[in-house]
C-alpha cells in the first residue's frame, strides 16, 4: 500500500484523511478540534466505526503523534513507513505558487511571506506542516494551494480597476479560492464527458457555505468569482459577496463601526444569514420559505440570481459553455437550487431531466442526451486532489 | 411654440437646453460654470453662433435671470410666457420616486430628505429648482430622477446580501443611475426595431466617463450595474467599479488613508486612469495602446472584459436578449470598443457589419439583417427625456 495523508490544519484544528493511492481509496479519516484546550476532541472513523476521545492536546505536534500512534494501534497501518507522503492544504499561494510544491525551507519561508494575504489561514496551515516535519522528518510533505489553480487567469480578469501601483506594491489583485475543488471537478467532468480537457469550456459552481464559480477553459481557470479574499462574488452562507464598495464608509457612518468591523459583518453576518435573519444554512431557509416566510424566500431568490448572473457572465467570457458543474454541499445536495438556477437558463441550450435532478449527493449527469450544454453534479474531493499532487511531487522527490 | 427648458444644475454650474416641443427640436443650449466666483463663465449657442461671457455671477438665481434676459435679447423667445415648463435633472429619487414629478413644496422636501443618499448632487439640483421658482414662479417645474427608471427592479436584484436591517433602517440597496439615458435609448430602440417595448429584452450599455449597463425587459429596468452609488459596476474613466469590499481596510492599512479617502481614490483615481496611469480618456489610451503601451492595452482589455461579463449576466437574467444598445461618449463614438465587445459575443447570435460599425456618432443598426440579436448605436438624449416628462406633467398640472 502507498498511503498518503491529506491534512487540513486550522489554528486549533487538524482534519485528516488517509488515502490508499493510486486507487484513491479512503482508508480512514477524522479530526482534532479545540487543540490547545483541556477538552480537545479527537475523532477517527475507520471501516464503519467512529471513535471519539476527549483529552488535553497541547499543540498540533502532540495531535500528530496521537494520530500516528492511533493508526498503528488500530492496525490501519502496520508500519509508519507505509505513509509515503503528507499533503497539506494551504489557503494562499499568492502569485508565488501556480502549482503544488514539495515542502522545504524555502517553500515554508514563501508561505510565511504570503501570510499577509491570508493572516488567519497561512500561519495555521504552517503549524500543521511543521508538526509533521518534526514527527515524520523522512516523509516528503507537499503543499496544495487554494489559489494555485486560478493563477492561469489573464490580467484582464485578475486586475482590479484600481491604481496599478496597488497591484505592483501591495499585491492587490484577484486571487480566487476553492481552486483544488474547481480543478478536481473540472478534471472529473472531462472524464465523464469523454472529452479532452483542452477542448472544454466549463463553468464550475462550488456552492457550499463558502461559494464560488469558476470559468474553466481548456482545463485552466480563466476567471473566478472570489477575489482578493473569499468575501467577493456570490451570496454565501454568511458572506455578502459583491457589494458597492462605497457602502463601507456609509455603513461605518451609520453604525459607528470601523472598517474592519464592517468587513467582519460582511464576512460573518451577511449572505443568507443576513437576508433571512435566522440561518446561514440553506436547508433551514428552504424549510421556512416553503412555510411562507418572505425573508427566507427572498434570500433564496438573491442566492439564485447571483449564481445565474455569474454563469451568464462566464458563458460570455468563454464565448459559450460545454458543461455546467454543481459541487459542494448545496451544489451536490440541493436539487431545488439546481432546478431554480437551470430553469431560467434553458434559453442557452440547456435541456435537463427533472427526475434525474432529484437525485442528490451522487455523481450524475442531469442534462438530457440532446442537450448541447451538459449539466453535471460532481461531489468534490479536495483530499483526492491533495493526495494526487502529493504522490506526483513526492515521487519526483524520490527520483532526485 | 411650446418651449421647455431642460436644466442640469450642479453646485457651481448650470447647464441648460431649450427645446421646442413636441417636435423635440433643440432651440438653444449653454451653461454657466464657476457660479459664485468672480470669473464665472456663461456660454450660449444659438443657431450656428456661440457666445461666451465672463463675469461675476453670485448665485444660481442671478444665473437664471441672466439666462432669461439673454433669451429675450437674442430674440430666441419673444416673451418668457412661451416657456411652458422647466425640467430639472435630479440625481437621487431613492425609493420615493419611480417617475418624474411636478415640483411643489412636498416634492422639494422629499428631495431634501434624500440628500443623505446623494450629498453632493441633490442639494445642488435643488439650488437650480429654487432659482427658477423665484424667477419664474408661474411656470411649472418638473424633476426627472436618474434613479427613477430603475425602481422597477425586483428585490432579488436591488437587495445586497447584507443584514436586512441595513435596507430597512438605512435604505441600503441598489438604486442604479443613468436611468434617464437608459430609458431614452430603450424607448428609441423599440421604435427603431418596430416592436412594442413590452415584448423586448434589451441590454443598454451607457458607456461614457461614467458607465453603466441596464437590463431592460418589457420596457422596464430589471437590473443595472451601478449600485447604491455610481461607483459600482463597470470600469469607468476614473471609477473602479466592482472590487472585493475586503480591499478597503487592506488599502487603508497599506496607505494610511481613512475609508472615505480610499473611496475617493476608487472614485477619482481608479478605472481607466488608475490602470493606464496617464488618462481617464479612452481616446488617449487607445492612441497609446496602438503605440505599444502595455498598460494602456491592459486598461482597454479590462474595460472590455467587464462590459462583456455584464452583457452575459443580463442575457442570462432575461433568459435571452433581443438587442444590445451602445450609447454615451464611448458607446456612440468608439467603433473600436464596440468591435472588441461584440467579437467575442458572436456565439450568442450576434452577426454585425464591420463597415457599419465604423460609423460613429449616429443612430444606426450595426447588426446584419439575419442577426437574431440586433445591435444598435443610439446617441442618448437625456434632455429630450426631461422635456418630454416636463410636457407630460405640466400639462397634467394645467388640466388640474
Amino acid at each position: 500500500m502507498a498511503l498518503i495523508l491529506a491534512i487540513n490544519a486550522g489554528s486549533s484544528s487538524l482534519k485528516f484523511q488517509l488515502l490508499d493511492m493510486p486507487a484513491e481509496h479512503l482508508v480512514t479519516k477524522g479530526s482534532f478540534e479545540r487543540i490547545g484546550l483541556s477538552d480537545s476532541i479527537f475523532t477517527i472513523s475507520f471501516k464503519s466505526e467512529k471513535q471519539q476521545e476527549i483529552a488535553s492536546i497541547s499543540d498540533h505536534e502532540v495531535a500528530v503523534r496521537i494520530l500516528l500512534e492511533k493508526l498503528t494501534e488500530l492496525k490501519i497501518v502496520h508500519s509508519l513507513t507505509e505513509i509515503e507522503g503528507v499533503g497539506h492544504r494551504v489557503v494562499h499561494g499568492g502569485e508565488t505558487f501556480d502549482d503544488s510544491a514539495l515542502v522545504n525551507d524555502e517553500v515554508i519561508k514563501k508561505i510565511e511571506d504570503l501570510s499577509e494575504l491570508a493572516p488567519l489561514h497561512n500561519p495555521a496551515n504552517l503549524v500543521g506542516i511543521r508538526a509533521f516535519r518534526e514527527v515524520l522528518p523522512n516523509v516528503p510533505e507537499v503543499v496544495v494551494f487554494d489559489t494555485a489553480f486560478h493563477q492561469s487567469m489573464g490580467s484582464e480578469a485578475y486586475l482590479y480597476s484600481l491604481p496599478y501601483d496597488y497591484y505592483k506594491q501591495y499585491g492587490i489583485r484577484k486571487y480566487g479560492f476553492h481552486g483544488t475543488s474547481h480543478k478536481y471537478v473540472a478534471s472529473r467532468a472531462a472524464e465523464l464527458l469523454g472529452r479532452p480537457s483542452d477542448q472544454l469550456r466549463l463553468i464550475s459552481c462550488h456552492l457550499g457555505n463558502g461559494a464560488s464559480i469558476t470559468a474553466v477553459k481548456g482545463g485552466k481557470s480563466i476567471d473566478t468569482s472570489m477575489g482578493f479574499t473569499p468575501l467577493a462574488g456570490l451570496t454565501m452562507g454568511t458572506r455578502s459577496g459583491d457589494i458597492d464598495p462605497a457602502l463601507i464608509p456609509y455603513i461605518m457612518d451609520k453604525t459607528g463601526m470601523n472598517a474592519t468591523e464592517v468587513i467582519n459583518v460582511l464576512n460573518k453576518k451577511s449572505g443568507l444569514l443576513g437576508l433571512s435573519g435566522f440561518s446561514s444554512d440553506l436547508r433551514d431557509i428552504d424549510k421556512e420559505a416553503k412555510r411562507g416566510n418572505k425573508r427566507a424566500k427572498r434570500a433564496i431568490d438573491v442566492f439564485v440570481e447571483r449564481i445565474q448572473k455569474y454563469i451568464g457572465a462566464y458563458a460570455a467570457k468563454m464565448s459559450g459553455v460545454d458543461a455546467i458543474i454543481f459541487t459542494a454541499g448545496i451544489g451536490e445536495h440541493s436539487s431545488m437550487i439546481r432546478a431554480r438556477v437551470l430553469q431560467d437558463l434553458e434559453f442557452m441550450g440547456i435541456d435537463w431531466d427533472r427526475e434525474l435532478n432529484k437525485i442528490n449527493g451522487k455523481e450524475i449527469m442531469i442534462s438530457t442526451e440532446k442537450s448541447p450544454i451538459k449539466v453535471l453534479v460532481i461531489p468534490t474531493n479536495e483530499e483526492v486532489m491533495i493526495a494526487r499532487d502529493t504522490m506526483r511531487l513526492s515521487k519526483r522527490h524520490q527520483e532526485i
